[in-house]
């Protein structure tokens, strides 16, 4: 079953429902879905909210109602086939009597993969699967990572001058960036399932990793959903440095990831501690992300000081960097954007600059470790 | 007298033709000329080849001829009132019979400044300044510098990986950037008078400075100009420890700046040795700076490592920066960007970012200090 003109059109359009969701459906994917009659006309639209709620096959079909029949119904991920806390999708494709079903890419989640695909051929529905495929797998990267490796996507967000510092020796470091670089970071906040930072950042900088309304930059609408659903905020302490009175703790219950300390302590304050214990007496970076995939974190979002990025770093475990970059100069007293000491330019961890965009009077990069340097050790 | 329809399009015009001196006018600023007939048609085009040749002004005169007559003429300078090498172009305009001279802007040569232009309106000829001025200015950035005060235009070309290292802790530093980034590297040593480096570059890595005609990636006729009028080659050595041996001495004579040292060493090597002591050992920067434009230098282009471009960032020296920045990151114990240690945030040089572009693999930043900092020095 091949690509029919007017399919990449429709199937844009129904990424562009998905993407409403970015900051509300996870765990699950974002998910779009347009019902096109066959005379050309749309009848339907529809995209995932919320885990728990309908998916968008379902909001579209409502909207389309009679008019579903005969029609194409386009999908920017394989319709279920299982039944979770919804009915399969698949089925009801299928009892909505459509004709074709054109679907962007297969869903990466074990419990589908290629079975939903399979129950609409089964009940002699025309399907095309394959349609901006590259998009769609990159609005659910953090998803597809965590179904196809049992890891986060992990985005390391980082503000630094434009000769590389992050902060000065004394560890000022506000404000490096400007307010449009903040709300960028409030929306890369949104989007994630949760937030980590390290004990040097709430103890220096008094990070909270909140998200706040007023500097989300978005419409009303979509903050609500945001704000709805914020990330998990987790807070890397090794040896549980970090007070109780601080703000970081103050601004809601949180998790606490270490390689020791006192569980109770945390629960009676109404936090959670994790013990993570690895190599050396620090936290075992690996375990804590297959523990965040298995609770359902999509993306991670990590914003730090050069330490941890710097370990994520030497362990491949970096996906995607978010840099926001000053047009000043902090000099060479100042901190390196990562800890990452390398002897020789062979060593050099070699990035793909994705993209390059003012973003007020900051710039901001998009990089990610070339395919090679993935999930290597370069220690 | 005011702007008429069609002046910027034919003073863009005059300005690709005087773009074409971008390698070899040098003293000289870079200046096109374009005659237009009353009825639109342009009658007559040059632009200044070299220093000692006629002015862009005669070569478009010698093409119009007797359509010089009544005709507009657009040149991207003042016209010269005063005999140089060659006789004063506003005389030439004159006789030619022209009606209307347009100028992109007054020469900052304090020779002309207004005298070209008054001598027209004296001989009856509608005069109108102020035309791609902005445009004008920029091309020839290094001579109006020059000319307004005693310094030459000082760019620093740098190296660095987005991490803003420019070698790692070992010195190793070839190639962080690639192909395209090294060509772009050697047009700005082709447009420059001189260019300049320091000990430790051509000590740990046989910089020679040189133009090298393969690597211009310019056309035939641009290139043969180019190579015509290499910049002198200029090296910073404060207590002359690099050998006559070395392959930068071996490329040719070159002039060396120290604090102290054997002139009559350098001069039987066919060489030049400038002594500047400065403070504390070191050569006086400024006073260099100023010694070149009194030679005519207009653009100076900085390749060093971070203690020469570190020593010029402090003393406010540096008109621009032409960043190449590499995808890839050298780590935390890798060399700086420029030694310059700052203490606070509010220490940080401020910085317009006027380009960022893919250049290859790499990525082109070109970055001038804020005026506010251009000049002050922040140590």
């Amino acid at each position: 079953m091949s690509e029919l003109p007017g399919d990449t059109q429709y199937m844009a359009r129904a990424l562009q429902l998905a993407r409403q969701g970015l900051y509300s459906t996870h765990p699950n994917p974002r998910v779009g879905c347009l019902i096109v009659a066959a005379d050309g006309r749309v009848v339907g639209e529809g995209w995932h909210v919320r885990a728990g709620e309908p998916h968008a096959e379902v909001h579209a079909l409502r909207q389309a109602a009679e008019a579903a029949r005969g029609a194409t119904a386009y999908v920017t991920l394989e319709p279920c086939s299982h039944f979770g806390r919804t009915p399969p999708c698949a089925d009801a494709l299928v009892q909505a009597g459509l004709r074709r079903v054109v679907v962007a890419m297969q869903d990466p989640n074990p419990q589908v993969a290629g079975r939903g695909l399979q129950r609409l051929r089964d009940a002699a529905i025309e399907v095309h699967c394959g349609v901006l495929a590259e998009e769609a797998r990159e609005l659910n990267r953090g998803f597809c990572k965590r179904m196809e490796t049992g890891l986060p996507w992990v985005c390391a967000k980082l503000a630094m001058s434009l000769d590389g510092r992050t902060a000065m020796a004394s560890g000022e470091s506000q404000w490096i960036t400007g307010p449009a670089a903040r709300s960028a970071v409030q929306r890369l906040r949104a989007r994630s399932s949760a937030v980590l930072t390290g004990a040097d950042s709430v103890l220096q900088d008094g990070t909270r990793l909140t998200v706040r309304a007023a500097e989300l930059g978005l419409e009303p609408a979509q903050a609500a959903l945001a704000l709805a659903r914020p990330p998990r905020r987790i807070l890397l302490d090794g040896r549980c440095r970090v007070p109780l009175q601080a703000p970081f703790f103050q601004a809601g219950s949180a998790l606490v990831v270490a390689a020791q300390g006192d569980v109770a302590r945390y629960a009676e304050a109404g936090h959670e501690l994790w013990l993570l214990p690895g190599e050396a007496g620090q936290v075992d970076l690996l375990q804590l992300l297959r523990r965040l995939a298995e609770q359902g974190v999509n993306e991670l979002l990590v914003e730090s000081g050069a330490r941890l990025v710097g370990a994520l770093a030497r362990q491949g475990l970096i996906d995607e960097y978010q840099i926001f970059m000053a047009a000043k100069l902090l000099g060479s007293s100042a901190r390196p954007l990562l800890d990452w000491p390398l002897d020789s330019m062979q060593q050099a961890a070699e990035l793909d600059i994705r993209q390059i965009r003012a973003c007020g009077n900051d710039w901001r990069i998009v990089a990610r470790p070339r395919p090679a340097h993935a999930g290597a050790s370069t220690m």
